[in-house]
């Protein structure tokens, strides 16, 4: 069978998962891509960015940008998929898009593919990539949820800062040296760039991701609840977050608590762990094995660890979830979904 | 009245805590304070420290050191506590032990004065400060748990890495300048000086305070647990924790679910915790007002924010609680032990 060919496009392709993707389009040997078309905002068009060893030059993001376009990769932020995914559907490309936007209409399929690429089959033209944190533990959970059921889940999140994009990164440095030659530091991106105040992410913890909604929880804390309910498909499913940045560059860790329907053993849920797709069991207390940001930076995997009984709950367990929230949890995922619409021939 | 006047004692007096717990006898004033007995390990005796303008030298702690001693404070590790703390006793002198020695002793206090102060009249020589984690908690929760009743609390923390010790600090801040130049680090003392393995913790979060114990839960792990139970005098409560350690120096914060006996409303609990001893509520999302550790390092209080309604039981809460662990999570609770026995006059 001759192998599928597109022409791709990159949406946000100077961004911190625009390059994420680009630098896994590169690697990807199960379709041929005849044609990359890199887009941003005014301000960065003109760069030249590499693929396969070609300069591609990046052109200014419109709506007449996506001509002959096959796959739209938006990640540019809400407000450009608000202004320019229709067109892209309506040139006839097929979008997965990175942002908020789409995310909860129901014409919407919000897909992981190792938990509900069933729903690719409806898809309208978009495809929603859920928001990280919801991403990497629907990834761990739903193995567990396959066999036992979920009842509950409570998270507190220790969320990276590069989510929030490159110019966090270089926040959180600048901050750091500058705390670390005893100088001030100001701050002007963390918690969230478009909310009043800023606080210092260096040596610190803000227990705020994305700005405030209604009753009092963050928008980071919405998005967890209402997508980890779309994409298991349970309105039922009971639900809490608390989402916190800390100093970290890259790889998002959970502390998850989740309640079960049916009972089940620590061993039983390692055992389901440990041949999960896209899941790695780093679970060994003796050894001091469990999962770190640091080392599940650069890893499209998610991780998880520190399984252990509710000391109260005879269907209670804790875990520990960490996964690369630029790649699981949206630039690898983003390609995940190309890569399985490809194969069931859906596109 | 005449002024109280006491031979005070500091076991572990180069230690962060120990150097803390000076720091804040100097500023005493609800007693006089007629010596001060400065003692550490061999290799530190003969160092001198400042006490109100005079050079006092350190001596090597042995069994002989109590002789006339009132009151004194250990924070040397639990082994030296179990070596010399009987002998404290012994030569009359009232121990305020921070370590975990004789916490769960049914002999011993655990006492955090804005929560069980009636146990001091119970003492036999020896009262014990909780652990940190233990400590900011459940001053934070006993207004609430005075008023509504206490069924279940689930924690994951934030834990600071001062409370390992000033070479833990130091180890933060080289890790994070080699990080930064772009060099690579090693790992002495993270997660647990005596365990095994070591790992990074700049730019990282570890999911192991102290070592493993039974049912692959952490010693600090089990000790908020055990402790909690205890200083609530409430063994039938419910209780979880996970315990991890994030790249800040000082102020450990905790995300914390709790489910009350009695229904009660997000302003009933900001008002009980706005008026409550120790604490200070910070709850103002629409300001982005919350606890941050940066912000309560130096501080002797408790602070409390994001609080919310559980989506889905009636009962439940969420808090964030933060609090300098070195403060009231260590020597500011020992010292405010010592001015509540001179209240009392159980001193």
């Amino acid at each position: 069978m001759r192998k599928k060919s597109y022409h791709i496009a990159v949406v946000g392709a100077t961004g911190a998962v625009g390059q994420k993707i680009i630098n896994l389009l590169e690697n990807i040997t199960q379709f041929d891509i005849n044609e990359v078309t890199l887009l941003s905002s005014k301000r960065s068009a003109g760069k030249k960015i590499s693929f396969k060893g070609r300069e591609i030059i990046i052109k200014e993001a419109k709506e007449t940008s996506f001509k002959d376009v096959d796959i739209a990769f938006f990640s540019a932020g809400g407000e450009v998929s608000r202004q320019l995914v229709r067109s892209a559907v309506d040139s006839g490309a097929v979008v997965i898009d990175n942002t908020s936007e789409y995310r909860m209409s129901t014409e919407v399929p919000l897909v992981v593919p190792e938990v509900n690429a069933h729903t690719l089959i409806k898809h309208k033209g978009i495809i929603a990539v859920p928001n990280c944190s919801a991403l990497q533990m629907v990834t761990a959970l739903q193995p567990i949820r396959r066999l036992f059921g979920l009842e509950r889940i409570i998270v507190s999140t220790y969320q990276a800062v590069s989510g929030t994009g490159i110019h966090a990164i270089n926040e959180l440095k600048d901050q750091s040296m500058k705390l670390l030659a005893g100088e001030e530091v100001t701050a002007s991106i963390m918690p969230a760039k478009k909310d009043k105040k800023h606080y210092p992410i260096a040596f610190n913890v803000i227990p705020q991701v994305d700005v405030f909604t209604e009753n009092d929880y963050t928008f980071e804390e919405v998005k967890i609840i209402q997508e980890t309910k779309k994409i298991f498909e349970d309105s039922n499913l009971k639900m809490a977050a608390t989402c916190v940045r800390v100093p970290v560059v890259s790889g998002h860790s959970e502390s998850v608590y989740i309640e079960l329907e049916r009972v089940a053993t620590v061993d039983e849920i390692r055992n389901v762990l440990s041949s999960a797709p896209g899941v790695i069991l780093q679970d060994s207390p003796s050894n001091q094995l469990y999962p770190m940001p640091i080392y599940a930076a650069g890893k499209t995997e998610t991780f998880v660890g520190r399984v252990r009984k509710d000391p109260d709950n005879p269907y209670g367990f804790h875990l520990w979830i960490v996964s690369d929230n630029l790649l699981k949890g949206a630039a690898w995922n983003s390609v995940q979904i190309v890569l399985t619409m490809v194969e069931k021939d859906i596109i």
